[in-house]
């Protein structure tokens, strides 16, 4: 049986605003597997805002994606075929494999690591979610960066977002005075205070947000966790507290833009009041991945961390899911499935 | 005998561009004293860029200095009358008595502290600069906030300034790798070279700041200390190397603008860098200051820090000096001599 591998890859360097037509779909073979070679099926394919960022032809942590290359993601897969000793057929294993249908490998780490198996009773899209990437980002900036210390009052931005959420229901959970969260939109607002059970939200669609910050935290905010950056971060500078943390994990509102914008017009606060500003990058904390694991693992089994997971479905609506991520429309993380597991 | 005391008083908040006119200049006489009081006669007045935040009504660390009160500001004096057993007349002392040549008070600390006794064999100037606030900011920006680690390649905007040349001296006698000094035209740059022994200074009114910092640091620059914010910071931020530290001790280039100008555009560094950001204001490491003062003293004394101090003189002059900050005319540390030692 020759399998047909369809495979999204990078037609072009987005200009400003990233496009379907960035990408293009190409279809080839699969061949056959030689000796040590297993052959994995995706299921699900994930899709996380930094991923605008490996398209530019920038230095960053990473290298770009290569014009022709498939773009890169994480996803979730099946092995349909294996002659690999380590890896059985029917296993299901979580990596870097990217926008295609099929991925033949000999499961030797690449640059951006290596297979995992998916533990049992595990839903294996909860390994791109609160499991993966997004999840243990929020995991690592709550613990690590500036760590949440009990009583702490504190502000995630990005909150509907697969980041966001986890980070800001790690808050609660360990212990925090108050935890608000800024998303876009009712809908979305009305999930962080109902599912996610924070404090309050704050729609920055339909609110003023500097005045709703100050309502919310008369004393100012000791704890803020930036994904957007942009106005948001500079309305946060205004409504910090003395000595407070922020740890900035992403700044999307910027990450469409031609040219980039200016930044915050407040960051002189940083000296008035004393903060300090951490970034971060997941990439440096992998070696503490297991054991970030199992606590989020617990947490979602124990219905303390509630975990929204945006499916879409069809390969063929690959690039158009991404844009989703811009548009503001996912609730929770953005995933699509495109195949079901055997 | 009636002694007459000049005071420059706060005549109207100043926008944009601080200017002389926003001061006047008011003369009374000085009362008699009565049982537990002194007068001391100012020597030298200090000035700091600092001291712009406090001329606009809005909330920060200190409150704003009122309209109709004596401008705040450091100073020298010596004690020419006593009635108080715990100082003698001629005891040379510092402290916050702003810009006036007489001031009675029964020695107790008022809001910004009390009066400290210059230390025998001290310049009494010096215990505004090095052995000052100034002096003292960079000693806890470089020890405390983001310390200096044996071969950190650190950079120091405003260099020349008070507070930076200070900086950037500390850095090397802490064992720094390289330090390189930010500065506004040759005689400074020069300066910093020959005399506080840096590595290398740029010139930021002639030369091309972001390309000489990849010069100067091709493996990018591990500890910046800011005095100036805007497009310098932007600038750095783009120079930073992996894990690097940014220390916020000032914005002077945005001190005089009417609108907070736009922040830096590649704040976003912060993450792909993960950098950490530090602010931090003097007053709080007071506790600490007489170990600063001894380690500095010493410093100074062994001509490993050398200090620069630049003094006009004239008690009428006293805004006009003030402005020199703000023009970039001083070298060092700005001082007004008001009086002799008597």
């Amino acid at each position: 049986m020759t399998r047909m591998n369809g495979q999204w890859r990078l037609a072009q360097r987005p200009v400003g605003m990233v496009k379907e037509s960035d990408f293009e779909l190409i279809e080839e073979p699969v061949r056959e597997l030689v000796d040590g070679e297993l052959l994995v099926r995706n299921l699900y394919l994930a899709f996380e805002p930094a991923m605008r960022g490996w398209l530019d032809d920038v230095k960053s942590y990473i290298p770009p994606v290569q014009i022709g290359e498939v773009m890169r993601a994480s996803t979730v897969g099946q092995i349909v075929e294996s002659k690999n000793a380590e890896f059985e057929a029917g296993q299901l294993v979580s990596g870097m494999l990217g926008w295609q249908q099929y991925v033949l490998t000999d499961g030797t780490p690449g640059p951006f690591g290596g297979l995992s198996k998916v533990p049992d009773g595990i839903p294996p899209q909860r390994m791109l979610s609160a499991l993966g990437g997004t999840g243990l980002t929020a995991y690592f900036g709550m613990t690590e960066i500036h760590p949440v210390v009990a009583g702490d009052n504190v502000l995630v931005s990005g909150a509907a977002g697969a980041t966001g959420s986890v980070a800001a229901q790690i808050a609660r959970i360990k212990g925090a005075g108050k935890v608000v969260g800024i998303a876009g939109g009712p809908e979305k607002c009305a999930w962080l205070v109902s599912d996610a059970k924070l404090d309050a939200a704050i729609d920055y669609k339909n609110e003023n947000v500097g005045r709703r910050i100050r309502e919310e935290f008369p004393k100012g905010v000791d704890l803020y966790f930036d994904n957007v950056g942009g106005e948001i971060l500079d309305s946060v500078f205004l409504g910090m507290a003395e000595r407070g943390r922020i740890t900035m994990c992403g700044g999307i509102s910027a990450y469409n833009e031609k040219e980039l914008p200016p930044g915050p017009r407040n960051l002189m606060q940083t000296v008035i009041k004393r903060l300090s500003i951490r970034g971060f990058i997941l990439f440096d904390h992998l070696a503490e991945a297991g054991q970030a694991i199992a606590n989020l693992s617990e947490w979602t089994e124990s219905g303390e961390l509630i975990v929204e997971e945006d499916i879409q479905e069809g390969f063929e609506n690959t690039p158009k899911t991404f844009l989703r991520l811009f548009e503001g429309k996912n609730l929770g993380k953005q995933l699509i499935k495109i195949a079901d597991v055997e």
